[in-house]
């Protein structure tokens, strides 16, 4: 298991209850991969989303974002933290 | 005062203690411009660390980066968190 932090671009005006919905969706099937998504942020002016996540690999994060229909456009490993 | 999430390009190999120094000296002068560093992650193979703060501005969170020598690429306001 490793942190992730992924990204997802272009959701411009994303509004609180699409992000909790989107969060909630993924949070429904997260197990099937091992993975449990801790926290989202959003700008919705620049569109910008991250995630954090506890998974087994990034392929794992994407599998599950991808079922939810939000794949990420990035998924970076997080090996420290401060 | 709101929520902002910075993200630093081109930290390719940063090491645990590297993020840590650069992190601490950003808490040394924070409160000249009423920032707080809450938390800050890296990915060291692609070069990639984000910071999450609270702030009065972005321009406020770049002005404590610039000073300790690590000005962000990217500020984001967050607006919406789950």
């Amino acid at each position: 298991m490793g942190m992730y932090m992924d990204v997802h671009h272009g959701m411009v005006g994303i509004t609180a209850d699409q992000l909790k919905e989107a969060h909630q969706a993924d949070l429904a099937i997260e197990k099937q991969e091992g993975v449990h998504f801790e926290k989202a942020w959003a700008d919705p002016e620049s569109g910008t989303v991250y995630c954090l996540s506890q998974a087994p690999s990034a392929e794992a994060v994407q599998r599950i974002h991808e079922k939810t229909g939000h794949a990420a456009d990035e998924i970076h490993p997080i090996t420290l933290m401060v």
